[in-house]
């Protein structure tokens, strides 16, 4: 591990040297070389699959982890779109002209050596690789056992890419194995070769990281993401935007799994929802007030407040006012999106402004909580720490800065 | 401690919704109390001082723990400044309309709660206070027991001012007691209250830090800066640059520690700046070819590269060349601030661009490293790690930020 995290830091010193059309050229060599492998990657996925099924994985994660022709199409293109993105080094991000004549520069610049750790979905493989090397760094991956076979062919694309490039191929690496102790090892005992770690993953992942990491970290929590529907929302739009929430994907961190509705609208909107969300197959599980308003919902306990489902069930609670919404957010939810659903103005910035999470949306599917959706290209996850990056991780959140001083001999008074 | 984080907590979250206007009325209150009460703090910090004297710490400790009427003034109109400060919270830093219509904000938000633990320095209480009540957060504050009688009368100060603008006082806190133990408490402990820590100190903390820290840290290391001296240096402008940069004070972070200088320039530009620095009491430890040139300097260990002296003391190097002045600096330095001084706008901005510290200067001293010297009215320090913030740390680097998504009924396909 130390050997790669020393050969991550001088793959990242020279990438930092490198130009926008270098890395580029990375990228595009990359995603040829993953079309081109399309039958290799589909292959090494079959065996990751019959692994998970074999070993009982769930409906949401083997969705994660499944790759077919369109996903390996989608993940070329996702690189891409990452190539025609703005240049994140060398961006003057203020400029400060001082009375004694110093003209100072703040400069975007890489973040250095990234660590990621990540569980079954394949494609963070690429998206991530990916924008490390747009953004300059050098990034050490450790995919999760359940996707090493596709992950590992995935990886060696990118190698390619970096070599036809003519870029240093330590620049990306690959922990070989899927021995538990190798993520212990890079949230702590790499702190000289790696600048940030980011943690993707369940529960577990985000209790070790807590427990271990001496490593700076951009957090990425889960995401219990909520549908507010305030009084004012309009009907046909609350459903809509519900369905999509919930049912779009289920498997994705922007899913949402808590339904909130207020005391006024729930009559008037709750039946229809839910028989919608029970008609395409949603469990839902509600408080007394909504088991006694709708037939067929079952009833919540405590801990349904605080699941992230990740699967076709939907939690339903009423509340008295906006108030109570934005506390039951505060309380239960993990700080990552959350949408409302009003015509009323006056509510819709309230929520905006006091919702403290990463995401808040006015009338619009808490599913929008993806970089491609903010048009950032790909993206590394969705952050929920408050510390450097928060909500999407883009090639732009991978960039640190420096300021650079131009003067012409001024001392300090 | 955990009721103190518990209660910053909920301090925080009041003052995330207070207005400006709010915030700078508890720094106006906060300034107008520290002038009112500077008989008692020199007072008080004349027992610190009288206790760090009776234990031999050295000049440089002594002055950054001495206050007199003149620095608690400079403490009150500090204050003031950051009051003039624009408003780092509310601040749209990003606007991006998609296609389909969702006009997404990135809107600047408090980072929370912030711990931050320093050393002797006593104006660190009320500039580090002063900043976080203007970027909205709850502070921690645990000072180092060297100053422990000035930081608790500056606090007593800055909580009046919290009482007499009507903000929740426990907004501002300090650890009460002088138990090393609390610092471990804070950096393992109390990441359920804390959002992140600001560690200001020497090596001991740093080690520290390094070894317990579980919450998010912004990262300061010492300050090893240095001084390159380009051949195409002109001459009087490298003595005053150099005498500046080491001897305005010495007792700073961005003091310079070492000064490098081209083979083909040494003999022009040494003697006549060794000269002066003895002159003014500065005592020299060269390599080699520097003893050898210039008469009463010392011969400097392998350790003096990598020392910070605080002190009337710099290391002096001759590099072969500009690439061995920037290799001198990735292997000894510690990342916080270098200066070129140099006529050839080449090897400026190679310096400028190849040398990764957070402040890179050129044709000026580095004490200029400073969020005042900036624009910034205060700091908190000069950061060195590479997440989240960078160089000096002001109320802008305090804040983090959120998405604010509005839409129309958007659901995503």
């Amino acid at each position: 591990m130390d050997d790669m995290g020393r050969s991550a830091r001088r793959a990242a010193t020279s990438l930092a040297m490198t130009d926008d059309a270098q890395r580029n050229a990375v990228l595009k060599a990359s995603a040829a070389a993953i079309r081109e492998a399309t039958g290799v990657i589909i292959e090494a996925n079959s065996r990751d699959m019959a692994a998970a099924k074999s070993r009982g994985l769930g409906a949401a994660l083997l969705d994660r982890l499944m790759l077919d022709a369109e996903r390996v199409e989608a993940m070329a293109g996702g690189i891409e779109s990452i190539v025609s993105l703005r240049d994140p080094l060398g961006r003057v991000l203020e400029e400060i002209q001082r009375p004694n004549g110093l003209r100072i520069q703040r400069v975007s610049v890489p973040l250095g050596v990234i660590g990621i750790i990540y569980e079954s979905r394949p494609n963070v493989t690429a998206d991530a690789a990916a924008l490390c090397v747009k953004s300059g760094n050098a990034v050490i991956l450790r995919g999760g056992s359940e996707s090493f076979h596709s992950s590992q062919a995935i990886y060696e694309c990118m190698r390619q890419g970096l070599g036809k490039a003519g870029v240093d191929a330590n620049a990306i690496q690959m922990v070989p194995t899927t021995d538990r102790a190798a993520v212990g090892y890079l949230l702590s005992s790499m702190a000289e070769w790696v600048d940030v770690v980011v943690p993707r993953g369940g529960k577990n992942l985000i209790q070790r990281v807590q427990d271990e990491a001496r490593v700076p970290v951009i957090g990425h929590l889960e995401g219990i993401c909520h549908v507010y529907l305030h009084k004012d929302a309009d009907a046909v739009m609350a459903r809509d935007i519900v369905l999509n929430a919930k049912m779009r994907r289920t498997g994705i961190c922007g899913a949402a799994e808590t339904l909130l509705v207020d005391r006024d609208a729930a009559e008037r909107l709750l039946p229809d929802i839910i028989a919608a969300l029970h008609e395409v197959g949603c469990e839902v599980r509600g408080d007394k007030t909504v088991v006694s308003l709708v037939a067929g919902t079952k009833l919540a306990s405590e801990a349904d407040w605080s699941t992230e489902y990740l699967d076709a069930i939907l939690s339903v609670r009423v509340v008295d006012d906006i108030d109570k919404a934005i506390a039951h957010i505060g309380t239960y939810g993990s700080g990552h999106t959350e949408s409302i659903v009003t015509n009323n103005p006056v509510a819709a910035e309230q929520f905006l402004r006091e919702v403290d999470s990463a995401i808040v949306l006015q009338n619009a599917s808490t599913q929008f909580a993806d970089g491609g959706e903010f048009g950032m290209g790909a993206e590394i996850g969705i952050a929920t720490g408050r510390i450097h990056a928060r909500g999407p991780v883009g090639a732009d959140q991978l960039t640190s800065y420096k300021y650079v001083v131009r003067g012409s001999g001024q001392v300090r008074p």
